[in-house]
């Protein structure tokens, strides 16, 4: 099998040509008829086997993944996906039908959310199965929500229950695309973030690039049924805390903003909830229990070392 | 050391925000201003130790050439280069000083080429170093330049000798923006594609796209020193038609152009030769020796192969 074979299923199993699409996968690069007065949105990220997904996953559900995180990275721009392009880096052993399961994930996203997918690259070597993908979406008045932009005295809110992802979320969540355009036409959303690295690890990347601290109330961190199922010593709260990869996303409102929100539920059609988790405040990043004490939070989660 | 060490050296050493860039390195994507009335290439291509590249040949020259067959990519479809994503998959045992290098050998290209590095992903694994890189050029009204669309009739062009590219082009390559911007400014090109996979197969895939044949003059075939240098019992010849790596460009013009191409040799200034080696036909791709003899000429070449 070589990858003209993988190309070529690729090449009718795509939609070659749409209004956006002018040249899609096959030459040596995808060209798009971007829309004018819209800004570009572009982020990327690398799946890799080991640490990111194992085989036993299955491949459909890895694909599916590779493509949800980086929708996830848009729906935190509130950007509306376009286009995204795919790498491999596919053991010399791997079936090409694993190969197709693999994208087959990716298509069933893409649908859902009308992403093209324009194009690619596909290597075999003798690692283990590798997936990078970029995605483009576009941004008009409505955004771009960046991480900057919170301000002591913002209500914080997350879109769901957070915790225990490892169970199964961490491969079949919805990125949250219709969420974050929603509450861009609902609200001013001052800063956003989506939750890949655990709650207490993101909250610290916004308020770094926001300049301001955070209070979180213990007993309003919406716990997943999951994070509870785990028995491994860590309290369901810490996982809520700690966990990677919920996906949901992290976001700053003014309080008048807060109070919309809580009374309307702006996002209920849609199947989701939100929660007022916390608020902004100058200075440091704390937690608080129901019992009036406050503690220091520090940024847990998942970290990637080397070197 | 942990990716935030990375990403905090990465942030001081990446302009910010300039003309196109709205929003750099440091946020949940990437935002570029794109200009209202051009079109969008987009092109993606993965690096893997082991299979495009030794840790021998030096941190600094493969970044460089991440990036490069990325910028190769674009000026096969005469785009000019924008901005670019790089995701990295960093084997735990490599340095923090050895993972810099190979991105000051992208940044070093990418100053020449004015490409804005805008963001990325950094994961640590237990696999060999794997480089992604997506990069995004504009077209306006000179351009796309695909694959199809060369005709019966055409002259056959490339913009440098051929073979031999592993004793060190392969690495050091300059990817020939100029070169296709300055063509597509000069002549009509129907038709183009990088060298990446070996002449003869490139020619395949152009003439495939372009449901047309062509014959190669074996006697103006450009081969490189490098060609000649090689002694493993291929002819430099045979190394000229099907070693990979070339990154020179193939491209199909009229007759009329192809004379003036001749006749006034437009990239000489940028120290590019132009070499017509053959002309397109209807059907069948051949090869025709001096002494008038010809012969089927299959897609030799580099392919990936897997399952």
């Amino acid at each position: 099998m070589t990858e003209l074979d993988l190309i070529s299923w690729l090449r009718k199993r795509l939609p070659m040509k749409t209004e956006t699409v002018s040249v899609g996968i096959g030459d040596d690069a995808a060209v798009l008829a971007w829309p004018g007065d819209e800004r570009l949105v572009i982020t990327t990220d690398m799946l890799l086997e080991g640490t990111c997904f194992l085989p036993e996953h299955g491949w459909r559900r890895i694909g599916r993944k590779a493509l949800a995180v980086n929708l996830s990275d848009l729906a935190a721009m509130a950007a509306e996906p376009v286009a995204a392009v795919v790498s491999l880096a596919i053991p010399r052993t791997m079936s090409l039908e694993a190969v197709k399961e693999c994208y087959e994930g990716m298509f069933s996203l893409a649908d859902e959310f009308s992403v093209a997918i324009v194009g690619g690259d596909t290597n075999s070597w003798n690692g283990p199965l590798a997936i990078n993908i970029t995605a483009c979406g576009r941004v008009n008045g409505q955004g771009p929500v960046l991480r900057r932009g919170a301000q002591a005295g913002d209500w914080l809110f997350v879109t769901g229950r957070l915790g225990g992802s490892i169970l199964g979320k961490h491969l079949d969540f919805v990125p949250r695309i219709r969420e974050a355009r929603r509450l861009v036409q609902t609200v001013r959303v001052h800063a956003m973030i989506d939750l890949s690295d655990g709650l207490a690890r993101d909250l610290h990347q916004l308020c770094q690039e926001s300049q301001c601290g955070a209070v979180i109330y213990a007993d309003q961190v919406p716990i997943s049924a999951e994070a509870k199922m785990l028995q491994d010593g860590r309290t369901p709260l810490l996982h809520a805390l700690s966990d990677g990869e919920d996906f949901e996303l992290l976001f700053a409102v003014s309080p008048e903003d807060g109070a919309k929100l809580l009374r309307d539920q702006p996002l209920q059609d849609l199947g989701t909830s939100l929660y007022h988790i916390g608020i902004c405040i100058r200075d440091g990043i704390y937690i608080r229990y129901e019992n009036g004490r406050q503690e220091s939070l520090p940024p847990l989660g998942y970290l990637h070392e080397f070197g």
